[in-house]
């Protein structure tokens, strides 16, 4: 059983300047916070999150079932990241659909919904929002920073942009950047919503539809990426639809305990020669994905976030020197990656990893032998929640002592710096 | 400088069964020879097709530049195929939009264009269709047939069929059959052409429009799948787009000669900071792809060809036992496999080889070390040409020596066995 939590929204009036140029003025976070700031104010850990995840970390909802936040199995009382001894915030980035201001939010400036027209965010766009939230939260210096994928992006990014608030970044299934296939993948996701006639140039909600063709190809495209064809082949192989289920009752099976068996059983059942019903599993799964991402998910959040994770790069500054780029960077460093991942392959954190060691910096690494993709990151594993358990264990053995025993006052409303 | 080549059809009034039970009655093929069939009859090369290709196999067509046939490189006077001395065929498979009978064409039964009601193909279909054609051609045994992707399945498929009529069979980079993630891919091809609101339900050519978005998306994702990430970095990395130059001019700069330079130089202009707009290359690269693709291919045929490859598995009537599946095969093999294709792997090509092994089986096989992943079978690769042209000049010196002066005849027309 779960904790329950409840989310919160703190307002900003200060405008803040985005690295496009652009300016938003006026605009609110959502955050969760689980666990309790200690005393000397020095055991807060931020969450950052993906592409389509949220604030909502960890815990429930009362009174809504299967309401566990997106990292649940690491975050909680006596988890790897224990919010019996640190205080743990999750936050919702701007120009999600979760909460925090974004597309879906009215235009100060037009008095119309933004739409299209929100500003184009970055990966330090957030990092920026985020560090106002802290300030208003009165912390000056985070425990840790950690993020999985686009999350640990935004936790690489603090430690170059707040060298000196930051004790530690944990840095999961991600990369110093996306590659060309990277960048094709989300392109072709966001053409797939652009060009939707749904889609009216991003001012849907004035017709009232929302581009669910386009969405459900993205989420299509991106659960394809996310997973290792490995694991693919062991869950689903060519295992033919199953009629007697509805598509919406379709879970994902078990992880396949025994690869060696090359996948599920041949089905020996006659195709239905048909190009457009479900022949495949895989295909009902997919569909299912991708109506599922279409029923709650944003149009317009998912070009932003996409977009956000194509500009991230912090060595573009430097010519490409990656080693440059993190000189900046003064935390400690936990990176983590797993062996099918192919979206954000070993490679590319080995890549930071390099370039940190290159800086003298303090970096443990840990390559997880797992089958199951870039998704990884967000499943139980014991060797992966043993390595984030004994690096979180480690930070809280340096905690001030003097353990708050009080909840944090309520910060004042619109502490925007 | 090419030869001129010229199309021909042949038209079949006998129905041909299909796999899935329906019959095809009263159809053409289109195909295309190269160089004569000897007296003996015995040097007949047979070329099928992958997914978008057609029978224009090699040669040019006169008076049109640039008119070469896709795999040019690889078939002609004095090429690793040579054409001095093999007869060699080119075929358009039933259901393609270039020339053989397809969704284009008028269905007889009803007199309306077939559109979606066009039956569903299988590798197997396409095989007997060819065999018929061989026939008309008076071709008892080919020399070799020959395919790369899903043209590997169809030589493969042959030695199952018609293993009497096959000395040879030339698998490149292809597969026993597809992956979840090959099948994935294909699926949300298929559904943004299906859910294209110019579809009309396969039914579009009534309505005089085509779903382009839809083959837009299919052709892009398409393209992700063929090219290899490290060719991708290489051709395109993070560079920005050039905005001088139209997009339709973007052409593909030249396989990267030092990939250890890891790609382009860093473009260090601004960005844009436009989510829809094309901000990098592999961008304009993807979009003109899908633009070209949608001009000229037909969604019908999309949707009928992905299905061939995803029902191609000829180990499924033996129990998924690969073994079982391939002891039928009496050719000789050849199998090439490229090591940056991770669509069709070089695990898959040494499955088929371990199981042509396992029945005793001659095989030689090749695993050629090249960068451009899938779309290498149809390169320039000196190592790739010359494994080919070693095993056909092998070929060669079995054939009967009374090599033919004259032109063959045209075979009678509607000469359908």
């Amino acid at each position: 059983m779960s904790f329950f939590v409840t989310p919160q929204s703190m307002s900003f009036d200060a405008p803040l300047q985005l690295q496009s140029g652009a300016q938003l003025r006026g605009y609110a976070l959502t955050y969760e916070t689980y666990g309790q700031l200690n005393a000397g104010r020095d055991n807060a850990v931020l969450i950052c999150h993906a592409l389509n995840a949220s604030h909502h970390v960890a815990g429930s909802y009362e009174g809504q079932d299967r309401s566990e936040g997106w990292w649940d199995n690491m975050i909680g009382p006596g988890k790897p990241v224990d919010t019996n001894r640190f205080f743990v915030i999750g936050i919702n980035n701007l120009g999600s659909c979760f909460g925090s201001t974004g597309p879906m939010d009215t235009n100060p400036d037009t008095g119309e919904v933004y739409g299209a027209d929100f500003p184009v965010v970055t990966v330090e766009d957030w990092v920026n929002a985020q560090a106002r939230l802290l300030d208003a939260l009165g912390i000056e210096q985070l425990a840790a920073v950690m993020g999985g994928s686009l999350g640990g992006m935004q936790a690489l990014s603090w430690t170059l942009q707040f060298p000196q608030r930051v004790r530690h970044a944990v840095v999961v299934a991600s990369a110093p950047n996306l590659s060309a296939e990277n960048i094709a993948f989300n392109e072709v996701a966001r053409r797939a919503i652009v060009t939707d006639p749904d889609f009216f140039g991003g001012h849907f909600y004035r017709h009232g539809v929302v581009p669910k063709r386009g969405l459900r190809i993205a989420r299509m495209i991106g659960h394809i990426t996310y997973l290792s064809d490995d694991v693919m082949n062991d869950k689903f192989g060519r295992s033919l639809r199953t009629p007697t289920l509805p598509a919406s009752r379709v879970s994902l099976p078990p992880a396949g305990a025994d690869p060696a068996r090359g996948g599920p059983a041949p089905d020996l059942r006659d195709y239905l020669y048909s190009t457009q019903d479900v022949e495949f599993q895989i295909e009902s799964y997919l569909r299912h994905q991708g109506d599922k991402f279409s029923d709650y998910f944003d149009a317009n959040t998912y070009l932003l976030i996409t977009r956000a994770l194509d500009y991230f790069d912090p060595a573009r500054a430097y010519g490409g020197d990656l080693t440059q780029a993190l000189a900046r960077a003064a935390a400690k460093f936990l990176l983590v990656s797993f062996t099918t991942d192919w979206r954000f392959s070993p490679a590319r954190s080995r890549e930071i990893v390099k370039a940190l060691l290159e800086n003298r910096r303090d970096v443990s690494y840990a390559e997880i032998d797992a089958p199951h993709g870039h998704d990884a990151f967000l499943l139980e594993d014991p060797r992966y929640m043993n390595v984030v358990k004994s690096y979180f264990d480690s930070i809280s053995r340096t905690l001030d002592g003097r353990q708050s025993t009080k909840t944090l006052e309520n910060p004042p409303a619109g502490a925007g710096a």
